[in-house]
């Protein structure tokens, strides 16, 4: 698939993944309503499969191949790209080579083997991971998914978006978190097919704002150096995410630490559920600009739950 | 209502309370289940309103009260059953005088305060809180609704198995956990009535053991200086809850917390669910005594979910 995704595709794709997904539910919090002076409904993708959004992404992709799949599929991710591709090719049947960095974190690592994916370790540094991917690629015939930078896995993204207006009749605004983009176009593309006149926003971390400055000057600007605690969303936008989001989306709001922790905390208080940080960027863009969202129907994606616990710690008795 | 609660009494309760609480979801999980080898079916009640399953028995108490509510009602209470009681009251347009401990934690009071809970304080002695409480009551001519020594409370309780068998057909099991046994005893009757043959058990803390020991003695045996995570199950069976779970229960598991922290931090991490310690005592259960669960169909009740986040460090980037 290499055009921009139409409604047919993303229709399409849904009908493809909808047996290996989670059809996620919506929440709503009467507090955080009545706190924000909106009407928020969450799409809560921290309850997909692997504990967010890129199962369907990764799943689209993996199930859209065709006879060139079967040496498999690789990918250089320590995130929850990696484990949802793991996943998705042992669905498929195919083997998924993963390339991680030898620094990544143990529960990573061992999340990735659970679903049998095939580790290789590189020094943590673009460049280590982009010409291992290659070796790793050359030499087992591997299929490249790229986390975000792929129509196929844009189309996959795009269904929660589908979904969560399927779900919640009348949204005037959708916003997820902003990374690579992947989840973001493919929401912007779900909102303009599905929803005409529903405006899309997105939520970025202050300490990680290349997608705010990149729609600024028009063209891609790297992320150098972010710093925020929402470890999802610290890669650059790419080529085919780029132009979807500078046309279909309306606004980036940059989001700062102490909101994102405070949505954080939030939700998981209030709504109890078990969010990463960077699925607490949307909330925290609604209590940081307010004025946006009074008495409006706002649509926002909890992109996943996957928190490093050992973080925190366990209190005993 | 001074009987043993019949199946009309609970569907007319669910009737009574179903415009003011959640219909909460149930939700499985496909590693807990291979993990444990039993099918588990968790009903969602840190997802009701105030965050546990107490909302249903303060509503149906508060609910069923005819015209001598007018003067309001009151409890002793630092738990949920305080905001629920007060939250209940402040739908019904009464006052609710809630007796609280002065070194109760402050996350509570603000709680009971948020749903217009008009509070006394008192020294930290059961004594103490029961004479505060009968000053209370006999000055503003409030009925009291014990927390679940009242057929009324037992019977809002009893609304959750309900719900879960209308949710889920076949259940061979259904287990919540046993403080004071109103969860328990209004689970036991509702599977009872909704569900012949169907067999209730109980998860109870190790180090609160008393309604196991309760049950092999014949009578109540008080739950003196319990030493447990679970804080919401430090208190003793009532006179209204002891028969019923004595007569309807088959066996209470008594669960280490070692156990109960591990089944804490599964379903925060594998469900992405906010539980309080309390709710995870079914959980707990199940691992530890696997060769009851295997292969069985079984409902686990998730209590609540209000954990103190305090008691966690968050981190920083």
């Amino acid at each position: 698939m290499d055009h921009l995704p139409l409604k047919d595709d993303i229709l399409e794709a849904h009908l493809r993944i909808r047996p290996w997904i989670n059809h996620t539910p919506v929440f709503t919090s009467a507090y955080l309503n009545a706190l924000s002076g909106s009407e928020l409904f969450f799409k809560c993708e921290n309850l997909q499969k692997v504990g967010a959004f890129k199962s369907r992404g990764a799943v689209n992709a993996v199930f859209s191949l065709q006879e060139e799949a079967l040496a498999g599929v690789c990918t250089h991710s320590s995130g929850n790209h990696a484990q949802a591709l793991a996943r998705a090719a042992a669905l498929r049947g195919i083997p998924a080579y993963i390339v991680m960095p030898d620094n990544a974190p143990r529960v990573k690592v061992d999340a990735v083997k659970s679903y049998g994916g095939r580790i290789t370790f590189c020094e943590p540094t673009l460049q280590a991971r982009e010409s291992t991917l290659l070796e790793v690629s050359k030499k087992t015939g591997a299929i490249e998914i790229h986390p975000y930078n792929d129509y196929r896995v844009i189309t996959g993204q795009a269904t929660a978006a589908m979904e969560l207006l399927e779900q919640v009749p009348g949204l005037q605004i959708i916003m997820p978190p902003v990374g690579g983009g992947g989840l973001l176009s493919g929401t912007a593309l779900s909102n303009r097919y599905f929803n005409p006149g529903g405006r899309t926003l997105a939520a970025e971390p202050e300490g990680a704002d290349d997608a705010f400055r990149s729609l600024q000057a028009g063209h891609i600007i790297p992320s150098i150096g972010p710093r925020t605690i929402a470890d999802g969303l610290l890669t650059s936008l790419g080529s085919r995410t780029f132009p979807i989001i500078r046309d279909h989306v309306e606004r980036i709001l940059t989001v700062s630490e102490a909101n994102i922790l405070k949505s954080m905390r939030l939700i998981w208080e209030r709504m109890k559920l078990v969010i990463e940080p960077s699925a607490a960027l949307p909330l925290g863009a609604v209590l940081q600009y307010p004025e946006i969202f009074q008495g409006v129907r706002t649509g926002l994606i909890l992109s996943g739950g996957n928190v490093d616990l050992d973080r925190f710690s366990w209190s005993k008795p």
